[in-house]
């Protein structure tokens, strides 16, 4: 089946859908975007990753090209004409086209473009079960992560890397030692009952699953310690996760040649996966 | 005039010039380009530009979708049909169409665009004649800005902040306190009869203009010394330059609120504009 997109105020077949070569986007990844998950055609957390959205594009400073109440009405219709029960929304602005300049085109309309497709929750739940595994590489990215931007070479080349060498997943690695987060995802290690994240600073992307998890985490009183943690904080963890808008909680059995506690899923996965799907009501 | 530009295989008016929204190009800035002057009709620097995009399209693992003689072939052919003296043509190449996932897609044919615009070399002479403005802003770029990659909304945002206080390019301060480059350009400063530049690491993109200038300034027994420097020594300089593909050798006569030199276009910057017009054979 054809996917439909919203491309500038159309919506249009994904095959069809395109953009003029000299869009800012393509040229300079001079735009930022947000991927919302959708469950049983509701749209997760939409309130987080609007708000995102909108601070990325101030800190780029960037206009909204459609008023915010019409984020909502375009993602519905997406989900309605994709007729999509579970899957995720991409959306992406950028400073529009304008002949290549380094500097800010003047008098631009922003560029805007979201796209729909289904994923199976089933499938989520079988790789859940397993778990995945990550490879530790070093985190080659500029400076101001936490601006969700379109600049995502680095993390595809660290994704890239992983992949090849057998894994699911890549956590950054910084020029002190620290694991960052991974190339699409947060990371968490469980030591004993204290559960260690990276502090969210302009070195790691804020999560918007990460928020959910950890407001989810504070009413089971779990042990939430953010500060930054490393291959040897590593070997000493129980368990292992990611989080990410479409993985949800993802547990990890294993971090380059380190098995975490006994290589299979752990109990605090299963715990943190509930608590996070309550959070957000799709319990 | 409408421009005509190269896209995937066919000459399109370039308001028509099209790429789809799912290219990775837009979604990931997975991709490199060159940018090649042209001065009566010739291409500068042509071998050059050519062999340093085989070397990004490496780095990034990715195949060029055209064998290598097919680009002076619509190169030309772009200069021809947009009627082009002097100006410049803008390459890029991405990984092509495919499903939004950070992984290499298999199988994808990657994207290639080329346009072209006509550029003054009397807008470039008299800007020579008065020199440029330079301010300085912190480094923020990945940590392989040796690779030409479409991942450009670091030094975007540099270029705008000094646009926007009243300067014509950035330079970029690492956090040692040393200059790397401009947002888009190499810089160099003159101490005496010294001429100082950043050597080509990791943390530069070693520029095709800064390669040619060099070669220049051996036959005329300049003194090239290539170590960082920082603002200390830019108060001590008596001139200063950057080089880029478009702007040749483009003096600086202000850093900040340091003046260099008496704030005129010194002697060495005709000297050495004129040795690089030479080497490239436009003289």
């Amino acid at each position: 089946m054809s996917r439909i997109s919203y491309v500038n105020g159309s919506y249009v077949d994904n095959k069809e859908a395109k953009v003029n070569i000299e869009d800012r986007g393509y040229q300079f990844a001079d735009g930022v975007y947000e991927v919302f998950a959708v469950i049983k055609k509701k749209i997760v957390d939409y309130d987080g990753h609007l708000n995102r959205l909108y601070s990325s594009l101030k800190e780029i400073s960037l206009d909204s090209p459609i008023i915010k109440e019409a984020y909502i009405f375009h993602i519905r219709n997406l989900i309605r004409k994709n007729n999509i029960k579970d899957g995720l929304i991409y959306l992406q602005i950028s400073r529009g086209v304008a002949q290549r300049d380094f500097k800010f085109p003047r008098d631009t309309k922003p560029s805007i473009v979201i796209t729909a497709k289904s994923m199976s929750m089933e499938d989520y739940y079988l790789k859940f079960d397993k778990g995945i595994k990550v490879k530790t590489t070093n985190d080659l990215r500029w400076k101001r992560v936490d601006i969700k931007t379109l600049n995502l070479l680095p993390p595809v080349l660290a994704k890239q890397e992983a992949v090849e060498n057998g894994y699911d997943e890549a956590w950054l690695v910084d020029s002190e030692g620290y694991i960052t987060e991974g190339s699409s995802s947060n990371a968490w290690i469980l030591i004993k009952d204290s559960l260690i994240t990276t502090p969210a600073t302009t070195a790691i992307l804020k999560g918007i699953t990460r928020t959910s998890l950890i407001k989810a985490l504070e009413k089971r009183k779990i042990k939430l310690v953010e500060k930054r943690f490393n291959k040897k904080d590593i070997k000493l963890a129980n368990e292992a996760f990611i989080t990410s808008a479409t993985q949800f909680v993802m547990p990890v059995v294993k971090v380059d040649s380190i098995k975490i506690g006994n290589g299979k899923v752990g109990k605090y996965a299963n715990i943190f996966k509930d608590a996070y799907m309550e959070a957000v009501q799709l319990k």
